[in-house]
């Protein structure tokens, strides 16, 4: 491995409500998802994001998710996948309104939560959500963990896919991440992570929660900015990550396919 | 006058909520105002929208509007400029979203219900919104009643103006609307509302309530699409116009300026 | 079968939408079931609801749904049990709220939609909501379709229940409804709802989709307000029951249990 | 003065976001104003609260606001004073709610942000917003700044009323607060908030932004739990108000009238 993203979800705030240090991120990573109103974020906050993005360089994404602020989007929804092909043109389109007032370059989404859960594991939801993606803007790179329905289907499709890992959530020897709520789901422990984000720059592999070895392909390690602790852990991880010898480039500077 | 637009408020329902004909109205109409899901309207029915004005020819602006759908944007609220700004950018961008992925363009925009009032009284209102319209798109024409800071800022910036009659509206002498609520502020019988349309055309100007002339360069005549009859009130204003030599053009098709 | 009670869902617009006719369905029901604010209405139509319930003596009962208003409560959300009896408190405080004002019981309460749904197929659902309503107000009727876990965990906690035969909806063998989207779900014709009552009324069972015949106990049946032609259909069925010589009776005039 | 309320806004966030230290909060008043979902809170968050009220003995009251979680309520909205009326019987129903379910009682209410500012300005709004809050209950005290319409027509209407004082607002020469975004409308130094208290208590009187003493019968001292350092202030307060010799008693132990 030679270069890798850093990812962090932001601008996770509602109104005068606010999620995670949004600006001391944005100092940090090379990739941002920004929420878009649906599950997180609301118009003042996305144009923000988009603000804070271009000053720092950061790849803006949109973060897209079920229209449950009050669940923040984590709550399954039984919603028609036409409609929901809908609500992620909706999202799409207002974040990338802000970047074209902007003259900033929307380069990548991901889905959100409960909704990317069940895309990831159902290609006929994945299906017409990444057409919904692939009809708004074909060259949208795909963040989504790998292995799974989303990035299936978003090849399939010929989209551009990023890989991502998620350096703090443990994995099920499947590939899919242990459900949050579970025990051990959420790792907690700097060092641990740091070790885990070392191992797979390394050996291109981690450690599934039962021990099994997952080779990853990947080209993000995706952070939740809304974790207490959340700026130390991504600074100690940008020293791991030059130190492993990797440079740290965002997903459109990597060209990913 | 030897061209004019007819113009209607469409995709103002909510869910299972449905406000007026819009299949029958995008088969009379040359342009469309579309909700953009804040005052009314969501992801579903904005895409719905899209693609009948897509398959009937005609123009697709956006309606933007205050975020209360309880209110239908009826209800003034105090917020800020810079925030209603951002507003302006969240609602243009997801209609463009749906636009985009139909391949049909957005070419204009007007302000809903409140917001309209409110930025038509107070330049220091209308400039930010209609800053944040030209940041998003210079090239996207303003629909908006003639005489008022709307007006005025929109070709201050210079943007795009095309100047619309509420045909069923009632006017005060200096131009503005009679505020719905005060008795004759709306005009509910057809045959009035044919020759206030008929006066216009052949005279360039409407007699206000006080029976003062108004002189009135308009592109445009507005139609509420969830009044009672509104189908047959538009077709007959069709014949109106086509009797009194008038041909009917979408704004994009006559060049406004 | 000496008396029945009439019932309909009501007070489901928000803001400027309407579905249904309220005040026409309140001269023909006994007993009315209420929206909260959730799924469906707001303040200012449970205020006229309550009204017109106290104007025509009807029974006044809360239909609860999920917090999705765009989805009109019909989509299911994974919500945990603990969250949603809390929703319960909240939507029957509410309504009780309306009723207190006026000085107007409040006599029942029902599910809508799918947490209905979801609540007739799971006791470990149906408990905690139920033991919601008790904690509120133990004497409160529960108004449910018969044999599935909302009536059984409710006569299991000591709560009256009334059972409700939906007359425009398809039963399964196993006295489930037939899901909506399934073709004859939804029964349109009056003929037929007409008969099935009649067939209820004097044999005290109705026939399955598939033929079966299912006894049912019931004390109540619940018409749906928003559905086109709902007055011609219930003023059919008052008809109906009278010449069956059946008496019309609110719930808590029959001292269900 | 005997004694002296403590009392603070609480249960203001929304799903996931938190304001304040509800719990910490409730270890050190006398009563807390509770949102009821509209400016803030949710049902789960409304549960928990009065919970910890009757954990703690704390007064319990509603705090009612303009149905704008965005803004937090502090937005001023042109809604009808009879619409705004069912809003106050809303959210006063929806907390009684929770209060009957835990067997706690409901003993008073104020009005929030832009709702409470323009109530407090306004007879003719005031009095149908009190109205409601009387046909709900009308033994509920209402808790409100002094000398403003809220208190006069209030006690026109015969309802019980308790003055509050803001610690940390400025006051203008005519009673009413400096508005929030004014230099100096919230005062942030403890010692200064401190003193005013301590001024308060021994003089029945307090100085208004420019100097003019402002005499106040008050019954309750209001601190916002948002504020950053909140608990320590009230803890010092708490020393405060023992040491200048005065008792702290919660709204409905202190019987106002």
């Amino acid at each position: 491995m030679r270069s890798i993203d850093l990812n962090a979800d932001l601008g996770e705030g509602f109104g005068d409500y606010r999620l995670g240090d949004d600006a001391g991120l944005m100092a940090l990573i090379s990739s941002a998802n920004v929420a878009c109103g649906f599950h997180a974020g609301d118009a003042a906050i996305m144009a923000s994001s988009v603000s804070l993005a271009k000053q720092h360089g950061v790849d803006l994404g949109a973060h897209v998710g079920f229209p449950d602020l009050q669940g923040f989007g984590r709550r399954r929804m039984q919603i028609e996948p036409a409609t929901l092909a809908h609500f992620v043109t909706y999202q799409l389109g207002a974040l990338a309104g802000f970047a074209r007032s902007a003259d900033y370059p929307l380069t990548h989404m991901s889905f959100h939560g409960a909704l990317g859960n069940m895309a990831a594991e159902d290609e006929s939801l994945a299906r017409p959500l990444l057409q919904a993606v692939r009809a708004f803007d074909p060259t949208l790179i795909i963040s989504t963990t790998s292995d799974n329905a989303v990035e299936r289907c978003a090849r399939e499709l010929g989209l551009n896919v990023a890989c991502t890992f998620l350096a703090d959530r443990a994995y099920q020897a499947n590939g899919l991440l242990v459900p949050r709520g579970t025990p051990g789901a959420v790792i907690h422990d700097l060092e641990q992570v740091s070790q885990r984000v070392i191992d797979l720059l390394k050996n291109g592999a981690v450690s599934a929660i039962d021990g099994t070895r997952l080779p990853m392909n990947i080209s993000s390690i995706l952070l939740h900015g809304d974790t207490p602790g959340a700026l130390a852990l991504i600074a100690r991880l940008r020293r791991d990550i030059v130190e492993s010898g990797v440079e740290i480039r965002s997903l459109s500077q990597q060209k990913v396919r």
